[in-house]
């Protein structure tokens, strides 16, 4: 008997943020690339590109920017709150993962 | 921007016990019949004695019986176990609910 948890941030009218939108924007930060990152999740670009936007929209603060000078080829990356954000979720997570077991433990203690 | 979780406990091979499950258990103990508990969830008998039968041999011990000497329309109540086990889920759920915000407060601190 294991517990098992889905996590999800969720913005103004329900947009929701959790460990799949987690990777992408880890994949963006790795890969420096939005067409990358999507292929290494094998996400469509539209889709992530589409999800991006809406989660921006209910954020109220941008997540990826390209970078200054360059050209449409030229990539993509966290913005500074986009990182932040990003950081913040991962701290979320981790403090979960670490609760969860503690509580599990406790509750079904002597089974 | 709030945190959403969903939580099953899953036994063994991947027969996952959540909110839902917990519902119908508190409801064979509430009504004392299987019968009434799926009229109040919308659900079928079919399906929901077919996962209790599941979640038994998963679980490798009995959550429901029919009381002793009763005929076939006689109900259904929950083992002894079967309390337990649904108090040991409902410590856990409740310690996570209490633990969540928290967590999250800290981790977005300042957002």
């Amino acid at each position: 008997m294991r517990p098992r948890l889905k996590v999800w941030v969720v913005f103004g009218k329900g947009t929701k943020f959790g460990d799949g939108r987690a990777e992408l924007l880890r994949l963006v930060e790795r890969e420096g690339s939005l067409q990358r990152a999507v292929g290494r999740l094998g996400m469509s670009y539209r889709s992530a590109w589409g999800y991006l936007r809406e989660l921006e929209r209910a954020a109220g603060f941008k997540l990826v920017e390209r970078p200054p000078g360059a050209g449409p080829a030229a990539g993509m990356r966290l913005t500074a709150q986009g990182r932040a954000f990003l950081r913040r979720y991962e701290t979320f997570r981790t403090a979960l993962d670490r609760a969860v077991p503690r509580l599990f433990g406790r509750s079904f203690r002597g089974r």
